[in-house]
């Protein structure tokens, strides 16, 4: 693999790859050998154009775990004009020689460019671009649904025969595209569930199945339901119901949890908004896998990084992702 | 030991085995033996919700040097309210694996309620919350006064009998705190002098002498006299003097410091507001311990880490701090 | 070496001494042996008075392979007064023992009074002071010039009887000044080309000749064009041109290029801006080592933390620079 730009462009085979190396390493993160000399010499970049602390010290962790060496530059606030500094600033990380570059930015399809310019020899991953992607949420929210479903039966299984119901603003979601595409390419069905002004215009063309009514579509007893943050600051817009409306229509609370079925999970890729889209007795319930997608975030990019870093000489020999 | 809290509930013995413990780590500190392996694959987590470079470079490089991964978390500026967002963010910590969180927060108790709350499992070291406490800083000072007074004999010595004078603004200081129950727990005798109205409402409860008058207190011969740092921002609330009036009355210049005892020490936990509470004799006379308490703070901050992450198993049979 | 403050007091020995270090540090920067343990147990601290990613995380590369730990200290902003900052600030970094502090600062002569203050023992490196120096920026440089030059016989050589054009805002410039001292010390002849209101006063003391017509310059027939970055917010001021006439008179255009001789180079800095000072045509032709200039940033970078940290026995006995 020499870059993880998006899900929708990543084959099955390796989608499970990474998932079963993170199982690897996520059987190291005990006490005993949590730091492993894999990637040593090394250098990752964290190059973050728009603040995300939560993704920032995720990657740093996994980074620091196989032993590379973290640089972390937060380009936010630059006055130059964005494709030039976008340019220059790859062009700067390449000649100090960073071996990764893990990029967030505003703009979609920002590390696509960045990977496809000939301006870095790095690998690159997509920690977040635009409303676009942000491919290892996906990937750790698969192992989490794995994971819960299959415990140490995992490796090998993708997520065939599953039902995933990923709800709320989904116009604005790169989480959601990542899980669609992910998900229905690992045998999952998913339901998108949102306010009708919250509906991407060309979701006719996703392998999804779009209600606008949560209960309808609880009512089919999903094995997991994915909660999508709630953007604040979008909250004035024309498009958008009241915080009020939006939490009794689209908001998960015990009485929405109490009736899934036996084993079925609840997500949310996180910080939440309790009180909004997620009620805290359905947040802290046994059911929630908040914690776990987040420990399972350090496993699934020690993973992408491994392939990126140290699985280079074979993949140069089997192609570019 | 588990967490480090405080100093209002830190034993004499479990005192005492931290200084002596820094005792050692400063021994090491000599060019040949500088990084130890002892932390190695364990990590440290700065997670700073005010700005403080000295107190988290002073951690940094203590954790550093026993070879631990260190992780800066600037929470600074948040929007999430406050609640909310230390228990979001505890639990992130947690999930990356995070061994130890050293947290300094505006708000007094925010690291009990970390190390308390159960959502996270990792040692918690109080660098500084509100105007409780901040127990490094008064484990440091112990130890500066120790080894001035003992020097290579202060090894299992406390400090019983030894006479310390602390000046300034004691209201708002959480310096004042942690050095008032240390010192205290270690033998020393403490008076505290400051504006009247600058003491604390609840001071009759200390274990300690109150003195207005600066010179009084000098006239008794103290061992040491800690300056507190002025919060220049403060200088222009009601209960504040006016600038010229504090260093006259309660500054410490060139005068004041002739006339201490032999052997007496002048100590400050820095920054320095030279010329306000301290004037530039003072800070740089030959009394003056400022920079050997930022030294010893990197083997306190060393020693305490140790306790906190190697020690552990033989304090998990041994109880909760 | 104890201290890099400068070019001007910089030996034509030292000079070499330093470049060859850094084609060995080159030369090693294989994928192989990216990492040595050189400065294993040692503390590198960025101190950086003013915003200057590039240059930090060029540092921070460079101290790392070396294998030295890297602590950022951020000091802008801070509301101390200059003078007593940078004297407390240094106390605190050398306390918490600090082998090297790399230090950039708004003041012309900050690092200068950095390293022979008494305050620290700690080696000090220049990265940019006010408008008077930028030595590792002219290492750079003339490192880049002589490789382009003599390629694998590079080691040894001066660059005597090589001309060098330097374009742009002398008046404000550290990289100016710091290649003006350096590059005459090696041997080369410096010619300086600028807008008349864009000369410092004082240059007729110095061993350049001075143009204000960049084709007159170019017509001479030198092996390096160096262009200088334009700080935009200068263009306001009463002398300096509009960027359009900026750009006619003393761009570097794909014209100008062209007329070059056969073997000569453009340099700039970083970042560029892009149709101000240079062309994008230029930026981007074979003659452009933009890029190589900031990789060979890290190999000099390496060679004096290397020459300050671990060459340090040597030094102590020939003296202090």
């Amino acid at each position: 693999m020499r870059h993880l730009l998006d899900t929708k462009n990543l084959d099955r085979a390796t989608a499970l790859r990474i998932l079963d190396i993170a199982e690897d390493m996520s059987d190291t993160q005990s006490r005993e050998v949590k730091k492993l000399p894999t990637l040593r010499g090394k250098t990752v970049v964290n190059l973050f154009f728009e603040d995300s602390t939560r993704t920032r010290i995720s990657f740093e962790a996994a980074a620091k775990r196989l032993s590379a060496d973290v640089i972390n530059f937060a380009a936010k606030g630059s006055s130059v004009s964005k494709g030039e500094s976008l340019k220059d600033t790859a062009q700067t990380l390449e000649a100090i020689g960073a071996d990764a570059v893990v990029v967030r930015h505003p703009s979609s399809g920002a590390p696509q460019t960045l990977a496809t310019s000939g301006w870095i020899s790095a690998g690159v991953v997509n920690a977040g671009d635009g409303t676009h992607e942000h491919p290892t949420q996906a990937l750790l929210d698969a192992f989490t649904i794995r994971k819960r479903r299959f415990g140490a039966d995992s490796r090998g299984r993708d997520l065939s025969g599953l039902k995933v119901v990923i709800v709320g603003d989904v116009l604005h979601s790169r989480v959601a595209r990542s899980n669609v595409w992910l998900l229905t390419t690992l045998g999952a069905e998913v339901t998108l569930v949102s306010p009708p002004t919250l509906v991407p215009q060309n979701v006719s063309l996703w392998p999804v199945q779009v209600l606008f009514d949560l209960d309808q579509a609880l009512a089919q007893g999903p094995d997991a339901v994915m909660m999508l943050r709630i953007q604040l600051e979008r909250m004035n817009a024309a498009y958008f119901p009241t915080e009020r409306e939006y939490s009794r229509l689209w908001g998960l609370d015990a009485l929405r949890v109490d009736g899934l079925p036996d084993g079925s999970i609840v997500m949310h890729p996180g910080p939440m908004n309790r009180g909004l889209e997620i009620s805290s007795e359905a947040a802290d319930s046994a059911r929630s896998t908040v914690l776990e997608q987040v420990a399972n975030g350090v496993s699934i990019r020690m993973a992408v990084l491994y392939l990126l870093l140290a699985g280079e000489r074979d993949d140069e020999r089997g192609g570019d992702q």
